[in-house]
């Protein structure tokens, strides 16, 4: 066995393929988002606008989150030196638990390092300790989802994405006695598109089916107190379990499930990826927290990040780019081709200091290879302007709308 | 299906086993290591003195982790808003991962969200993507190893903890042609013993394998630098791949693995637990790079932490307490009943404010639960006194190791 072989063959192929990934070093900056620092391979540093944060609210630099993180560090220390179980739940922990199950309207929730491990977590036991369970999950769900249905070894079943329908006949065709579970997406991360949520729900509850939920891309965003699309609907308590992570409306690192206490106390004690790791550190829970408690009662950042996506998908659209029109914060702009893909973002980097990653296979399916571009509050009118300028300008000379339509 | 029954029915198990769990809700108090305030489920608190860290040395309280972490966050916020390849990698994840390559002398290094990932995603892309892979693992490998093989989809043979001749006859009776992986630890966390890696090295090459060596209880206190025990065996070089954590003895939270730049950058590349989920924050990156920096120049914790666990190792021999003879930091003292030792955990808590958490099933096979305990370089010989007194105060009224012997 040739090991070296084996894995330059791998390389070459993803790089052949436009899929190997090369990572933008970045500096962020508190105070200037979304400028950062762009750490050139050259050595020099260039001051780029970032347009594919997922710190959709700008929170990573809201005072009173890093005020509490600052607190908690002065008061609590560093890391937690152990598990939840040994020496590793603090204070902070349960407070952020007892606010995330009160914003979700749940009797009770369960943090972990990462959305993640909540998905892997949470399904992963679910499936395995319900007996015979079938799992019915949308195609388009997130990795963690699928890698957290394949760890339960429960049979999995694929409902066409958002096909209620669909989902309805699957279930229809297992015996109405085995445990299931249906597993979906509110806003998906990728399309910018939502989950008909109330008609998965009574399928679901048609079928007895434990209803799972995952709002990582609209927690902190949607609803009055940022619940989700499914406080916005008034649906949470249709839910059995909401997931949701604190990286990315919220700011820091983290991810949580909520739903009934008896259900959670079962992913608490029998979750492997939750016993057998440190615990998330007492000051980003602490940040975390603030970052909810603000969101709870200020809407004011996500109005205004609704209003900069309507903005810019308006500016987008008058421009002719292939611009997907989503009914969510998400604006995904298809290119189609991983190559060029990669090429748009490099000149847009390069000539314009204007920052959006390629999204390639495997985080898209080849051929919808894309944009993936993110407003946030903080982005003015000439960021705005500028990103479209740019695209323009590099299709006037790639010609990759194009492309794209020819194909 | 009557879900709610089914659960209930698992958590009724756990508790008639003594497996069910409590968290013990603490705040820690930078200065007071190991004094922690103890949040009775009464609601009131109580200092109590912890004696089952990994903070081994302290590093979660250290001025010059604290002070990173402080200058991190005023200049660069909380969360990094991104996965590594979209927006989320940051100079601090560069440096650090530098750093952490010239700890273990490797070429290259990557980090994680936590350790528990760093294994997942290393074993399970490794044995997955090398065509009809053996992973020989050793008996008391950690749950996140598992995870990881069992991930990986490669056939998994285990080999009797730390027994070298189990694993070479082990790798004879397997095509040599097969691409192969020896997965194992240096200290393992339970019973403190620690791994012959020269030994296992030789087996490994004698039969053309990859080590894969999980120092994460050894790193920050073994070896001149801090490098683990491969380090201070002088055997790192014979190591493909040597993972650590920055949760423990580096006080902070976050996982790596360190090795070929060829390998590590097929695992950034093909790990869909390291691709798919926010990067670690840059200010969790920066408070665990000062931590190794201080480490590798500075011996004085780790030496100290060493005195304290011998002199605390002779005082439990002293008063005839169970204590495994052990070559490491750890210090378990056997009790072998699950009931039993979580009486004499909430004895020990309530009575004499003495923290130490039982370890019971799954942590530690059935009949071997036991008070693990980690002496650090901060407590005090009145602190190992009043453990020491406790323990044999609580044997004479339960006489738990006279129970224990009669097993
Ligand atoms: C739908 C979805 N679920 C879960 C996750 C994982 O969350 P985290 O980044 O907190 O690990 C992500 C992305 O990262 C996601 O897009
Ligand atoms: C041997 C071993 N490996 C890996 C881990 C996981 O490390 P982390 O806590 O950083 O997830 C642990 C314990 O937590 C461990 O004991």
């Amino acid at each position: 066995m040739d090991y070296n072989r084996q894995f330059q063959d791998l390389l070459a192929e993803m790089k052949l393929d436009g899929r190997y990934r090369t990572f933008a070093e970045l500096e962020r900056m508190v105070g200037q988002f979304p400028q950062a620092l762009w750490h050139r391979p050259d050595g020099g540093t260039q001051k780029v606008t970032v347009w594919c944060s997922n710190d959709y609210l700008g929170m990573g630099q809201h005072p009173d989150v890093l005020a509490a993180m600052h607190e908690s560090i002065d008061f609590s220390g560093a890391g937690t030196g152990g598990t939840r179980n040994i020496s590793g739940t603090n204070r902070q922990h349960v407070s952020l638990e007892t606010e995330l199950a009160d914003l979700h309207g749940k009797e009770a929730a369960l943090i972990f390092t990462s959305g993640w491990i909540s998905n892997l977590a949470a399904l992963g036991t679910l499936g395995r300790i319900l007996p015979n369970c079938a799992i019915f999950s949308d195609a388009l769900n997130h990795n963690s989802m699928i890698e957290g249905i394949r760890r339960s070894g429960a049979e999995r079943l694929i409902f066409r994405h958002n096909d209620a329908a669909h989902l309805d006949e699957l279930m229809s065709g297992v015996d109405p006695d085995r445990p299931k579970i249906v597993a979906f997406e509110s806003v998906y991360s990728m399309d910018g598109d939502i989950a008909p949520i109330e008609a998965i729900c009574d399928i679901a509850e048609k079928h007895n089916a434990i209803t799972y939920l995952d709002e990582v891309h609209a927690v902190g965003l949607y609803g009055s107190r940022g619940g989700g699309i499914a406080e916005r609907e008034g649906l949470a308590e249709r839910l059995t379990i909401i997931e949701g992570t604190l990286a990315k409306a919220f700011g820091v690192i983290g991810g949580y499930v909520t739903g009934p206490a008896l259900l959670i106390d079962v992913i608490r004690s029998m979750a492997d990826s939750f016993i057998f790791t440190t615990s998330l550190c007492p000051h980003l829970a602490a940040g975390a927290l603030a970052a909810v408690r603000h969101i709870k009662t200020h809407p004011e950042e996500r109005s205004r990040q609704a209003e900069n996506a309507a903005k810019l998908k308006a500016m987008l659209m008058e421009a002719n780019l292939p611009v997907l029109d989503t009914p969510s914060h998400i604006l995904p702009v298809i290119v189609g081709d991983a190559h060029l893909c990669r090429r748009i973002s490099e000149r847009l980097l390069n000539e314009y200091s204007i920052y959006v990653q390629p999204i390639n296979y495997p985080t898209v399916p080849r051929g919808q290879e894309r944009l993936r571009v993110t407003p946030t509050p903080f982005h003015s009118e000439t960021d705005m302007r500028s990103l479209v300028d740019a695209l323009v300008a590099i299709d006037r000379d790639l010609g990759w709308t194009g492309i794209r339509s020819a194909a």
